[in-house]
Parts: C-alpha cells; structure tokens; sequence
C-alpha cells in the first residue's frame, strides 16, 4: 500500500512520542524505508529515534513544505485518536498535502473522501484519498468456518487497547517465516494494514458483520499458509470495545491465543476525566476470560504471553517475562526486546510441530 | 413512528408465517392498531391470524394496490432477511409503493434510500424513506458510565437469535408500567423501533460504537425512571453475532438479566446449509457465560427466565417453564402465553422493591 521509498509523511502534530502516534510508530518500526519525514511542529528538528524510539534518523518537520522538499507525496494520518475524529489542528495540513496532490492514507472513523471541503480540494487536484476504515461494500456472516481449516489460526489477545496486539501477530510472523514456516499475518486495524498493504478494519464495520469480515480474512489467509497470525482488536474487558474483541475472536476462530499487556499499564484507557478507572485484569484472569470466550464457538489455549516492557530497565523486563511465564505456566517475551522465538515455538508446538522444516 | 390508524401495509412477500416475518409478527402483536394490510401474495385473502397466530382479522393482499384500496399509504419491510439485502422479488413493490408517493420504513443493513433507482423515484414523487438501520451521526466510545445509575438496567440475553428477546422485554415493561413502576424500553433492532417509535439498531453501527450507543440510549431512558428494560440482541454462543451481544452486555451494563429460549430450537441458526450445525447450550450453560461475560464489566445476575413455547401445547409448555425454573433456581414463564408477572416480580425484587408502589 504504501509504495516506494522515501515517500510518505507521517503525520503526527502534536504528538509524536512512543505512546500517543500509534500508527506513526508502528510504520515507523515496520516500514521505515516508506517514510521520508515525520510532521510535528512542536518536536520539528529532531529526529525520529529520539522523539518515538523508533525509525532511526528519519527527520520531524515542521510542515507539509518542509516535508516534499524530502521527497515526500503520500501523507499518512499517524495518530489514532479516540472516537477518530478529525481534529481541526490537521485540516490545514491536509489541505495543504491535498492541493499538492499528494496521496492520502486515513484510518479515521470520519472518512476524509466524505468531507466536502476535503472532498472538492482532492477531485480538484487529482489527490487520491484512501480511507481505509471504509468497510467493503458486500460482507458475509460468520459461521465458524475458520474453525475447520487445516491451518492453524493464531489470535492476539489483550489486556487493553494499545498493549502490543500488532507488535506481537507481526513479530511471530516474521519468526515463523524467518524458519520457513508458510505464515501469513492479517491486518485489523489501520495500523497493520498500512503495514501489510491490506486487512480490514474491524471496528469501523456495521457490528453485525465484524466476525464475517475477519472469516472471510482468515480463510483467504489460510490458503498454502500453515500458520495464520490474525491481529487482535481491544480487550474482553473494555467496556467501550469489548463486542469488536468478542466478534474478531469468533470470527477468526483460532486455536491459538496469545496474551499481550503492557507491563506499565495497571488501569484501561476508558473514556474521559470523569469516568470511573477500571484496573487491569490479572494475566490469570485475563486467560480464562479468553478461553471462556472462544470456547463458545471454538476452544483454544493461550499459549504464550508477550509483554510490552516499555519503561522498565532490562533486568526489570526479564523479571516481568519470567513472572508472567511463571503465572500461567507458558512461554513468555516481550517480543520486539528479546524476539519471538518463544511464542514461535508454543505456536509449532501447538500445532503438532517441534521444529521448523527447513531448520 | 407508525402514525396514524389501518395506514401500514406490511411486506412480507413470500414469507408471511410466525418464524419467518419477525418485523411483521411484532408490529402486529404490539401496535395492532397500525395496520391495514399485510402483503404477501403467496397467502392473499387470509388473515393475519390465520397465517401468523397474531394480527385478527388484518387481511393479507397480493400488492400494494390492494393494500392502497384498504387505506395504506406507508410500508414497513416485515422481514429481516439474514445479511440484511433486498431481495429482488421486493423491488418491484417498492417502486408501486415509492410511486404512490407511501411512505417506506426499512430495516434492511441495505440503505433504500442510497438505492439509485428507488432514490431517485422517491425523490421524484415525495416518497420518505426512513432506513432505521442508519447509523446516528455522532457516537460515544462506552465507559460502564450506566453501570452508576439509580434506575434498575435490565437486559434480555438469549440462546440464539431469534428467540423472544424483544417481546420479553416488551411485555416485561408493559407489565411494570401496568403495576405502576416508571419502566421505559430501549428498542436495539428494527422491529423494536417500529413498535417503540425511537431506538438504535445496534447490529449496524460501525463496531467501535455499539456499546456507546446503548449506553447513551440507557442514560437517557433512565432519566425519570425506575426500571429500563433493554431489548437484547444475538447470543454470545452465536458465531456470527457474539460481538453485538457483547458490546450490548458493557453497553447497558445491567444489573439483572432475563434469559430468553425458544424451547423448540435445539440448534442455532447459523450460516447455510454447509455449515456446521451447533446445538444450543443448555440454560445453566448460558446463564453462566452471560454473567461471567457481565462481570467483566458490571456483574449482573440472571433473575429469570423467558420461553418461547411456540409449538407446545399448554401442559408441555407448562411443563418446560417448570423445568426451566427447576434448572435455575429463579421464576420462569413464557410472556406471552403466562404473562411477565413472575419477572416483574423478579426485577423488583433485585431492586429491592417487593410490590409495586400502587398496588
């Protein structure tokens, strides 16, 4: 999807750091030779790696301008914000990268290609717009059909939105093929389907559609694949996405879960000031949850923890693994510090392989 | 919604019985008064009673002229159609209808308004189109912000799609109303809205916001009131549907549950004829995953039970209400054959009120 190198600009004003530019950070971690700059004006001068953590010496701009005099001409929104609305700030910036023609990939809830303003400037300059949000217009509903596939289909699961869902289905899938395991990742979020170059995003879909749209995914994922690594959405206990959690889990309808928290994270991220703070769940609670949950159309296992460690020091993160591990008894790693090997190897094992093919 | 007196004319083409007609069936039994015709041309010259148990003496026509010679002059699509198209056989009476100027209710996931043809027709003779499922414009992401009100939040949960959860909670309101409680009724799917005259079709929202709609719809039944019945949608063993039922549990955030079966339904309806058949989970099965499911969130207890004892003759439908209650320990009925009054009594009781404030 996002094509050549050097050409996007990840827009991130206002909030280019580790936590809040999800989407630009994990482009960033897996795409970075798309990436000419990152816009922010407020961190304009420095560099990637030290405003996010990630994406090397790709430089933060100022602006639009500043940003094609790199060689940019594809803007990509990089923050998600909560509802995924469009915030005022960005209308001048996309204004600008529109009239120039620019390519623009959103993953907000609000299509741009909808917005009159936004709409006209774009038919006016030739811009293409891509909302990838946009649900596909024929949807199936789901049955359990992934159940009765040969391949075996692993799901991330988590403890909150923004825990390393993404990080973990991408991170073992590139273990699995890295042993010549046949694996394929499905995206479900913006985010992962910047990365990937197509997916559907779950939660932007009419609700009763959400399992067919993530079936139809995995089927067409499983064909000459042995391992389907699906990307999981939210947490059984977010009270504002809990059905798009619940509708991925049934629809992909794996055999396979992985567990993912941030280690950092004791209390979801729900709604504003006013309401009520909801501590996370322990990783034992959280497990059964799960297995509960998917044993209502298809039984499956958590077989493997994967830990954001973000903040805490190396001896700390280790510690944090083997606790985990300890607790629930499985492999544990938080796996873009130490890899994905242990997950990768609960997966084979799962599915009736000790070692890979060509190992 | 449904103004007016013998002015709906209910569409039902081909499929006018009591399992297949939902939509019809439920305007006919709660808003009697509505309807001047049915059409379904397959059983033109009987009644309603006479092909779908409810209605009296509503006669059944071939097309919408007939229906026009009775006074029509709207349409309610009767049917909801699994995926929610328009089936081409209707197309041609929706364009008498459009033609004539009626105005059209829909509940079709397909927009009749977005349809070039009928569109465009409508425009041309003034037709209204009031596609139900239409999504509200602004939503809130939920945040357990109705599991603190003072008013007693009761949901309809149930084993299949289907199944009595709308008519439970309908006839569990009618039954407080009439004991003089301040009860209220949030309508969550198309026949709901018919009936109700208000709601939110929940199973078309863009996923992320299910469970604010409900929320916002809970928070605002809830003003003035003492008990808010909210209509139930799907069933969390559902493969397809699980995710609305979900996101309808967190949503509303109930206190107490009414657990809804058709004791005839021994599988759920799911998919076409290749997929696998799944049988439905026994009660005490159900009710356990429904408040494990609800505690991840708010904890709420099933408080009763609501059959469908559609098909049974009295004394075995009498007896399936004594099984159910055996089985669960809480009272049971069938609301339409025995009345609501064991779950009125039920819900006053978990909210701490043994008899109505009138009586």
């Amino acid at each position: 999807m996002l094509g050549g190198t050097r050409c996007v600009a990840l827009l991130a004003e206002g909030h280019f750091d580790a936590t809040d530019a999800k989407t630009a950070v994990g482009v960033l971690r897996y795409r970075p030779e798309a990436v000419a700059a990152v816009i922010d004006s407020t961190r304009a001068g420095r560099t990637a790696r030290d405003c996010a953590g990630v994406g090397g010496d790709v430089p933060v701009v100022a602006d639009v301008a500043a940003a094609a005099a790199l060689g940019a001409n594809a803007l990509v929104i990089g923050i998600a914000p909560q509802g995924g609305g469009l915030p005022p700030a960005w209308r001048p910036l996309l204004r600008d990268a529109i009239a120039r023609g620019w390519t623009i990939y959103s993953g907000l809830h609000v299509f741009l290609g909808d917005d009159p303003e936004l709409g006209a400037l774009a038919a006016a300059s030739g811009a293409a717009i891509h909302d990838v949000r946009r649900p596909p217009a024929a949807l199936p509903i789901a049955a359990a059909r992934a159940a009765r596939l040969d391949a075996a289909v692993v799901l991330t699961v988590g403890s909150d939105c923004n825990v390393g869902k993404m990080t973990a289905a991408l991170e073992l899938e590139r273990e699995l093929t890295r042993r010549g395991v046949r694996a394929a990742f499905v995206a479900t979020g913006q985010t992962g389907i910047f990365i990937a170059g197509e997916g559907v995003a779950v939660d932007a879909i009419p609700a009763d559609f959400v399992a067919g749209a993530i079936e139809a995914r995995v089927l067409a994922a499983a064909r000459d694949t042995e391992v389907v690594v699906v990307e999981g959405q939210g947490s059984l206990f977010h009270p504002g996405y809990s059905g798009v959690t619940l509708g991925l889990l049934h629809g992909a309808a794996p055999s396979a879960l992985v567990l993912c928290h941030q280690v950092a994270r004791t209390q979801m991220r729900v709604g504003g000031e006013h309401d009520p703070a909801i501590p996370i769940a322990s990783l034992a609670a959280l497990r059964a949850a799960y297995e509960a949950a998917a044993a209502w159309v298809r039984p499956a296992r958590v077989i493997g923890v994967a830990l954001h460690t973000g903040g805490l020091d190396e001896p700390a993160a280790r510690a944090a693994v083997a606790a985990a591990a300890a607790e629930l008894g499985v492999p544990a790693t938080d796996p873009v510090r130490f890899g994905a090997g242990p997950l990768a190897d609960a997966v084979l094992a799962r599915a009736g392989r000790t070692h890979a093919p060509h190992a």
